[in-house]
Formats: structure tokens, sequence, C-alpha cells
């Protein structure tokens, strides 16, 4: 039997496509599953599959699957279901290896569709071919740059996200897309007719270039082999999961949506504990910490120490504490080596550290998180984005630098350097928060090139911080059990 | 005595500003506040005043602000502490109506500081003299285009934000511009050496440009007058309110940033029930929900319509279900309406209406807002963002409208149009959710032109129209209150 990989690569990295159903009106999918391939870089061979057999998209076309002369991969089926049992028959006879059924009107219409559904499953299974859907929005496979969710390639990155809606799905992407969340893969999985989440959770564990798995989930088709799938994957991967219908009213709305009983709300709260999975309860959430998982080291206890002016890092210090984070005191070798870099003027330093308007450049403020990770009772920094001087030379005085001429880009540079450097130095995350003009800063831009997140507010770093802490937790846990078994063995 | 309207109007409004202290130093609070104004588009006369009475920003300057020949409104003030109290006394002597006393040093570093700031505070009120601050961060006001704490002046809006933190407050607004809110006034109101937030709300409450009020607040410096006041105040304009240090970590914070007694979390959110301020425990959402308090009518009651797609809908439902909002079941014959402007293969339509991809113009989607808002039993609708089809044309068909051209421009202004019409005509608030296509959406521009509210999230939104619950709740309780007492009397 195939393993799980060699059933899913032929459809998340096909060498080629066919779309069957493929139109030149533009207003169908069966246009749009054309072109959004060849306009997102995919570079394998795509053929249309057309009953009329005109030319789409300047690419000639077949009149059934069985005319294409060469291999065929991946099948893309958008025509309306009462053909699909044929055409799913015609793939078998192909040899296709998989394929991403689009159409709707099965399971999800009531219980003829049903019927229909399951009957292309047999089909399906009996000839070999694993298939995502029906009922979906295609997906995007950053492997493959194969997108047949997306008008355009969105950022790459190491997200896998894995959606029980489609349209929706689709929508919460680009909306994480503005935020500079990049995506590995994305998958519509619609009614999960063959492939499930636990399937795609199987597949993404290994996948290279996904870091953390981010699930929308209404109900799950099995739901005991997901999780105990589950706790296997985050020994290595993190899982965050947004678990929709969770009141009577979403629990209501799920079931005309996609036919989901939604479950007791706590149960699952008990359920994702036990198997290791970082739940959120809005759904942007699962990409804020998708996004800081993905890049920095765990953090070996729950202790945070901050830096950020004033207000912020009153704010910053409220959000962790009611997520259950520490934010100790510091000791007094610190406190004393803070205040060496610190201007007469300035209040004692304690945690939070309060520049009080006294930081110049980011190198300082990168030097004071240093002193802060050296400390054995600190497990991780929230700090605010470090100052760019070449931005703020109206806001903060340069009376100390040298003269006549400061090259303020370069110390911005050598700063925000400093400041990416830490993390791997100190095996501790630090994360960011937005501070001040907002819309034109450098350094923000050096911070995510180097995977240092910069969050919009403090409350969500809080909240970063905290699932880090969620997930360093899940795997010490898992390494215990391990060795208690180990040790009865 | 003055009024409180008489006494802060020059403060905000104006004709003539002195700077004391101007620098041409770019990297100086005293070129800042000659530089800021004149860049920003202050009308009024602006005098430096700088002991070596120097050329500043080309402007002439006065050695004392005594030798300024004309009348100063308003004195802004940036020289160190100890100079303060003579330079206030000069101030008094010039006959200035109100003080930006910017300077920091005093009762947050401590019991001399205090002492001092007690001098100043004795010295401006035997002279007649109202003053912001110290230690603070200026202020903005939109009604004398007046900017001392911003480089840019910030979006025009409904909004004033009074903020105990300086540097976050700016900081804050920066960032609540990003999201297009935008702001009467910003008020850093420093250590409150003078005029407090109390004053403020005074203020503010007669403020024709000011539509809802916004506070960051650590510690209240006579929270029982504030308190009476937003009692008062609330029966004509909404107060937001983020408190700080509600934990103990953010409360040690709060004492050394501002010297503030966090005082305990319970007890403020039982004063803040009883006042009527509507509290919002992370920063950002402040402003989410005084931009839609600032727009929108207030719902009947908490019955909610949701028209969203799929998932969309399912988390709406959800979000707003955990807020205590209803999500009641449609009525056969709205039911029955909304099916006739539906494809039959379409779900029957519930709450959440779910289009399943089958609206074509945002005409159609306003038209099934407005059968929701028609419904008795329905409060206020949660929306996705009307479908712009010139954007979306490769999305959806339009194989039923009229060939061969449409103007798809037209058709999406006039969905918007219509979509906008529907609050006023019904008393009931419309609130939407971006949705696809985040970044090019000539509809969102109309919308928002029209004060329709488009949020970038569904919690978001549901958030939005919990405040809006709210504060018809408090405008009900503050009317009761009063037919009782009158009928008392």
């Amino acid at each position: 039997m195939k393993s799980i990989v060699e059933q899913l690569d032929p459809i998340f990295k096909p060498k080629s496509i066919a779309v069957i159903g493929a139109s030149n009106h533009r207003t169908k999918w069966g246009f749009r599953m054309i072109n959004r391939p060849l306009r997102t870089g995919y570079r394998g061979a795509v053929y249309p599959v057309n009953r009329q057999g005109e030319q789409i998209n300047h690419l000639p076309s077949y009149k059934s699957i069985l005319d294409i002369p060469e291999a065929v991969d991946l099948a893309v089926i958008t025509l309306p279901a009462p053909q699909i049992p044929g055409v799913m028959k015609e793939c078998v006879d192909k040899g296709v290896k998989g394929v991403v059924l689009i159409t709707a009107g099965f399971a999800e219409v009531g219980r003829e569709g049903k019927i229909l559904e399951d009957k292309v499953v047999s089909i399906a299974r009996k000839g070999g071919i694993r298939f995502v859907g029906p009922n979906c929005m295609g997906i995007w496979s950053r492997a493959g740059m194969l997108s047949l969710s997306f008008d355009k390639a969105p950022l790459a990155g190491p997200i896998a996200f894995v959606s029980q809606s489609g349209t929706f799905g689709v929508s919460l992407s680009e909306i994480a897309g503005t935020k500079g969340y990049g995506l590995s893969k994305f998958i519509s999985i619609g009614n999960q007719g063959d492939l499930d989440a636990a399937d795609y959770l199987e597949y993404l564990a290994s996948d290279e270039e996904t870091k953390v798995l981010v699930f929308y989930i209404e109900g799950f088709k099995d739901g005991k082999r997901f999780m105990n799938l589950a706790r296997e994957v985050v020994k290595q991967k993190p899982i965050v999961i947004y678990k929709a219908g969770r009141t009577s009213a979403g629990s209501k709305a799920t079931q005309s949506h996609t036919a989901s009983l939604a479950g007791s709300d706590e149960i699952f709260d008990a359920v994702c504990r036990q198997a290791g999975l970082i739940r959120v309860h809005e759904t942007l959430h699962a990409f804020d910490v998708a996004e800081v998982l993905a890049s920095q080291p765990l953090p070996p206890g729950r202790r945070v120490a901050i830096l950020g002016s004033g207000g912020q890092g009153v704010v910053t210090a409220d959000a962790c504490a009611s997520l259950g984070l520490e934010v100790p005191d510091l000791d007094g070798d610190t406190v004393r080596s803070l205040m060496a870099g610190l201007p007469p003027h300035a209040p004692r330093p304690n945690n939070p550290v309060d520049f009080a308007g006294s930081a110049r450049t980011g190198l300082e403020e990168a030097a004071v998180v240093e002193k802060l990770l050296k400390c054995d009772y600190i497990d991780g920094v929230i700090s605010n984005v470090p100052i760019n001087p070449a931005a703020w030379s109206d806001m903060f005085g340069f009376s100390g630098l040298p003269k006549p001429l400061l090259d303020l880009t370069k110390i911005a540079v050598e700063g925000a350097d400093y400041f990416c450097s830490l993390p791997a130095k100190y095996g501790k995350p630090v994360i960011t928060t937005r501070f001040r003009r907002v819309d034109h800063d450098m350094v923000i831009d050096i911070l995510k090139g180097a995977g240092i997140p910069v969050c919009d507010t403090p409350e969500e770093a809080a909240r970063a911080m905290h699932a880090l802490v969620q997930y360093a937790n899940i795997r010490k846990k898992a390494q215990s059990r391990k060795a208690i078994t180990e040790g009865r063995g």
C-alpha cells in the first residue's frame, strides 16, 4: 500500500494537470481552474478537457481526459454533480493519480447528494484515486506552485492552512496575507468525501515546507483518528485549531453549512488539551500565533520580560498576566547593569523596562533585550520594535553621537541585526510590537526577514508568547510520556 | 466663574500660540512644537520664545513671552522642570489663557517633583491659567487644526481620545489611523497636575465634533467626580474606556509609569456598569467599537441577523452568541421571500443567511439585508461587505444579466448606495465584515464614506454590535432613571 506522501504528492506536486470542464467563460470555475495555475506560476503541463473540444485560453483542449496523449497526475473537475461518477471512471481509466473535485451538490444538499457522493468515493477508491472535496474551493501548494484557490499566489511561508470552509478560508488567507503571513499550503477540504482532515494532517506532518498547521474545523469526519494522529504530530510541529460552532447559534449554522455536528465545546476543549492542540477563539488569532510558532525558539518556562515605553509596557504586562504568564521582578545586578545604560533622570528599571524616551537607537534597545535574555529566570522577551533612528531622527536626540555626519541608516541596520541575532543566541523567544511610525519602517522589514515576529498590538504579542509557552509544555509532556514508556519497555 | 468651554477653548482652538523653549535643533521638543503646527495646517500666529532670541524655523523669536507684542492664547512649554515656576509666572503676567506643559520631571519622579508640580499648579490657578500636563505628549485638536503630538495630522473623525500614556497613546492613535479611524481630539493628559480626566470629559461632552469619547486610563485623580460626570455624559455620547493595570503585574507597572494606584479590577468593573461606561479589554478594541458607536443607529434589542457566506456566517454567529447576543430563527414569510431571490439549488435560508456563492451583485445582498431589517424581531444586521461585481467578475457569474455590455462599476455603486441607505431607513445598525479581495475595493470606500463600519473580522463586527447593544441599554437605563425621578418630582 502506498504511503500518504505517495498518495498526496501527485495532488500537491503534480507534473501535469487536466481541468475537466474547462471553459473560456471568465465567469465559470472551468475558466478559473485553467487561468489561476497559468497566472500564478504553475510549471507543469495543463490540459483543458471540454466536450466542445474548443481551444481554452490558447491551449488545445481534449473532448475526454482519455484523449490526452501524455500522463496526467492531477485532474481538477468542475462539471455538474450528476456527471461526476462517469468522469471519475474516466479518470481511473486514464490512470490519474489524484483529483480535486470542486463541484457542489453532494452530501451538503441532503440524502440524494450523499448517495451520489458515496458512489463517487467508491469508484475512486476502487481505482486507486485519492481526492480533495467535493464542494470545495481547491488548493494552493507552494511546492507545486499550484493555485486553484487564489487569483494571486499568496505570500510563501511556513503555515499550512486546512479549512472546512472554502470561501471563508480563502478570505481568511487573504486577510492573513495583508498581515504578512505566508502559506505553504491551503486546502479547502469541502465535504471530505474521500480525503479528510486526518489525512491532510498526516501528509503535512512530513511536508518539509510546513512548520505549523492551522485548522479551521466545523466538525470532524473521524475525530478520534485525527486526535490520535495529532498527538504524534505535535511532537514535531505545532497544530493550531479554530473550532467553529462552539455556541448553539454557531452550531446550528454549521449544520446547514457543512452538515457538521459541532458537539460540546467543553469536551472539545478537553480533547484539544489531551492531544496537545493549541486552540484559539478568534479566527485571525490562529495565524497570529502560527507565525510566531513557526519562527521562535520555545521558552523554557512562562516568565516574560518586557521592554516597552510607558503605557505599552503596562498593557503588555496586563495582557501577559491575564493569560497566566509571569512578569518577574528583575534582580539587583541586572537593574544596576541596565541603569548604567540609561540617563540619570530615567526611572529605576524594572519589569517592564521603560526607556522613558531615553533610548536613541535600536542598538541600545537590543543591548537591554540581551541583558534580559541573560537572566536565568527570564524565558522570553516582548519588546517594542527597536528604534529606527533614521525615521525617528526628529523624535530622539543624538547629541551624544559623533558629529557632523551620522549615518543613521547604518546605525538602524546594525541595531536591527543585533536585535535579530538574540533569539538564536540565547535559545529564547523574542517578540516585538509595532510602535509609532507604523507606515514606513525599514527596521520592521529587517525583523520580519529575520523571522522576528512584529505584532500590531501588545495583546497580540502576549497571545503569541502564551502560545509558545503552551507548545513548549505540549512538547515537554510528550517527551515525558515517551520517557515513561521507554522506562517501562 | 468661567465655564469649562471658556477655560479650555483657548487650548484647543487657540488664535495664537507661543512655544517657550523653541529651538532649531531638529532633535528637541522645542523644535517639534514649532514644526508640527506649521506642518500640519495650524492657521493662527506662532511665536517662538527662546533665550538666545535667534530666528526659529524662519520665524522671529522673542527672549521672553512678555516681549511678544500681540495677545497669546496658548503657551506650549518645553523648558526643563526647574524653570517652569518662573515661566508660568511670566505666562500669567502676559495674560496667557492656557498652557500645554510638555516638560517631565515632576510628580512622576518622586516627592521633590511633586512639590515642584504643586508650586506650578498654584501659580497657574492664582493666575487663571488652566494647563495640560506636565509630563505629556501634547494635544491634537481638529477644530484648532493644531497638532503638538503628531508629525502628520491624523485622519479627522468623530473620536476624542484621552490618554494617560503619552507615547503609547500616540502610537495607538497612529495604529488606529491605519485602520481608518479618525480623531476629533487627542489629549495626552500626563500627570494631570491641573486639568484631569474629568475636566476633559466635561469639555468633550459639549464638543460638537466629538461623537464618542475613548479613555486610556491607568488611575484616576478624582474617580468619583469622573464617574458622576460620566453618568450624565453617556445620556448624550458613549464613553469607551480601557483601564490599564487590571492585573497585579500591570498594576505594579502603572505605579512606576504614572504613579497611579490601579485598584481592584472587579470594583472598577462594577463602577463602569453603574456609570454606563463601555469597558474594553484590548486597547485597539476601544477604537473598533468607538468607530461603530459614532456612526450607527442604536439597536432596539440584542437580536442579530447575519448575512455571510458559509464559515463566515458560522463564525459571526458564534462570536455574537458568545457575547450574549441572540441570533433568532427567521419566520416562514421571510424565508420564503428570501428564497424567491435565490437560485433553486441554494440551501433554505436561515440565520445566518448563506448565499452559497449565488449572490452576484451588492444589489442582491442589499435586498436581503433590507428584508432582514424589516423583521420586527431583528434589531441589527451583520453582513459581509456587499459584492463589487467589477472586482469579482471572475468569481461570480452574470449569465442572467443583459448582454453584451454590463457596466459593472455602475452596478457596484448602485448596490453599495442601496446598502448604505438601509440603517437610516430602518433605524437599526448595519455592520459589515471585509470579505475577499481585501486590497482593492471601491465598494469599501463607498461604505466607509457613508459611515457603514467595515470590520476586518467577524469577531470585530460582533464586538461592535455588542457595544451598540450595551450603549442602547445604557441610554434606556438613563431614561428610565430620569422618568422615575420626574415621576417622583
